[in-house]
């Protein structure tokens, strides 16, 4: 029997699983693998219904005044849930005040937007649809187009059984959220946080020391690693005003309180590799500049060029896995839909 | 064995399929059922690696100039193969000039656009690339972005074997028509052709015989039931301005010959229901009023109600299939890819 084991555990060895290893040890105090199930979200129990409606309407334009946008626009799950410019592009070709953040994994976030003003992706999912620069819609109007498509009332009401008028607004948001909440993408980092040796390279490992080592991961922790907590950018040292334009406060706009100028929930960093442009304003293209800065800004650290590329082949490590998603077949307009508005000014 | 085939044939009697039947025979000679395999187009073998590439340039808003348009923008494949706007909102929220035709089943036009002015689909997508009022690029742009991403090259280079710098324009337009040549949409209308006695209401079949004898299948037949041969809007009676604008002549504008004025080419009518709004100024929302308009503008016939319905309910049988479409990967921007430009006017 004990040679049993014995051949067992040396094969295991061979096989990159799991040592004892300190710096495992350590990054599992701070950061956290994905689970390997949707997450559940507040009031609003995931069902494979909602999800399936949530997908329909994510992919929907005719939720937009002018029929051009829909939540796939500027979270693109093409292209790392985000839009890749610096702020997106809205109704009337106006241009956004911050850079999209990414939809993917936002379900594990403590809040959304950059300044936490939505407390949950339900929240969160109805502001794009009525702000004059994005979607510029309004409740009424999505409410009609909706119940103006019977196959849209009919979803509608399996997701949300026994409700009367379920195509509302609130419900909308619901399935959004319930959607959302799929978009989680595992990565090798969990692979090696769950056990794996082999998931991360060398330089990967190093990069995560040093992540750890010199204080990224203060603010950038947890499943997203980041994604929670709130800090000011510009710590030690203010960024240059083109990063960090004067007019845009943060946070100091929900709560009105002098501490949070130019406080912002700090980035969850899962697939930063594939959402460049980087921070709020989006000014940024390069990853391995934004380490530097954020090093000088918000550590008072000036990184070795060996530094930065490992703390950047650790972030590569966070590239998951984005689920496989089939296109909806939306449902079909009728005379009753409301035509797309102030298409073009 | 004589008292097999009879049973056999018994049951085949039972289960629907095809009895001799005057209406399919006709139709037969007009139209053709969709073919069960993936069109071959000229001078360019459809083949999965093509099909792979051409999906992801599809879906990829890098090549438009401002990052914000896709090919599957104003051809969502969630809405018919259309945007469901009279007519685009392109680069700079301009409006384009007619309305969006779907890029389901484009595939068997027998030319593209609505006056015809691409021979292919290949010919066809280099169009809105570099249109202004489109996505408002240029080739050289396109390939510099294109090989930007190693993996972009690598999947051009799979797709293109033996090609140097096979990352370019042409290529590009050549793998989004290998992928738009699978967007082939198999409807009722096909199974009945096929001997499905059953796939089509009556109401659907009256349409069929009353499209037949009044005379709309003069121009939309075939395959694509349009799609095919150019004819005069308004050969009979014009239409108002509204529908037809009089600045907009047509296939004029391609031949430069004073017979082409307000020529364009049939519309391809599968999916028909799905594509409001109609005709080439997108000004009818209404499917019903589109058939009347046709009827009193080509035919010089005023339909009674029922006559329109009926004839609705066989445009409702064109409904199609699409095929399942999963989203692509898109290969990540590197440190050399071109920025969106003119973002903001």
């Amino acid at each position: 029997m004990r040679h049993i084991l014995t051949a067992l555990l040396a094969s295991a060895a061979l096989a990159g699983v799991a040592q004892a290893d300190p710096l495992r040890d350590s990054a599992l105090e701070i950061f956290k693998p994905l689970p390997s199930t949707i997450p559940a979200v507040k009031d609003n129990p995931v069902t494979p219904e909602k999800i399936e409606l949530g997908k329909a309407l994510f992919f929907d334009p005719r939720i937009s005044a002018s029929g051009v946008f829909s939540c796939y626009s500027c979270h693109n799950l093409t292209t790392g849930g985000d839009d890749n410019m610096e702020t997106s592009v809205g109704h009337g070709w106006q241009k956004g005040p911050r850079n999209s953040p990414t939809v993917l994994n936002a379900v594990l976030n403590e809040a959304q937007f950059w300044d936490g003003r939505a407390e949950d992706l339900k929240a969160q999912a109805k502001g794009p649809v009525q702000a004059g620069v994005e979607m510029a819609n309004t409740p009424a109007v999505v409410e009609a187009t909706l119940n103006s498509m019977p196959a849209y009332v009919n979803l509608f009401q399996v997701a949300f059984p026994g409700e009367e008028n379920a195509a509302n607004f609130d419900n909308m948001a619901k399935a959004i959220e319930a959607f959302e909440a799929t978009l989680v993408t595992p990565a090798p980092f969990d692979a090696w946080l769950n056990g794996d040796d082999a998931a991360l390279s060398d330089d990967a490992k190093a990069g995560l020391q040093l992540f750890v080592d010199k204080g990224c991961s203060s603010c950038h922790s947890g499943v997203n690693v980041g994604g929670h907590g709130y800090y000011p950018f510009g710590l030690i040292e203010k960024p240059g005003s083109e990063i960090l334009p004067p007019g845009d406060k943060g946070r100091f706009a929900v709560t009105e309180t002098a501490d949070d100028e130019y406080v912002f929930r700090a980035a969850p960093l899962r697939n930063i590799a594939l959402t460049a442009p980087y921070f709020h304003s989006g000014k940024v293209w390069d990853l391995a500049v934004a380490v530097e800065i954020m090093a000088e800004s918000q550590l008072g650290e000036a990184l070795k060029p060996e530094e930065t590329a490992q703390i950047v082949a650790f972030l590569d490590s966070l590239t998951g896995t984005v689920p496989v998603i089939t296109l909806p077949n939306l449902p079909p307009e009728t005379a009753t839909t409301p035509r797309p508005t102030a298409v073009v000014q």
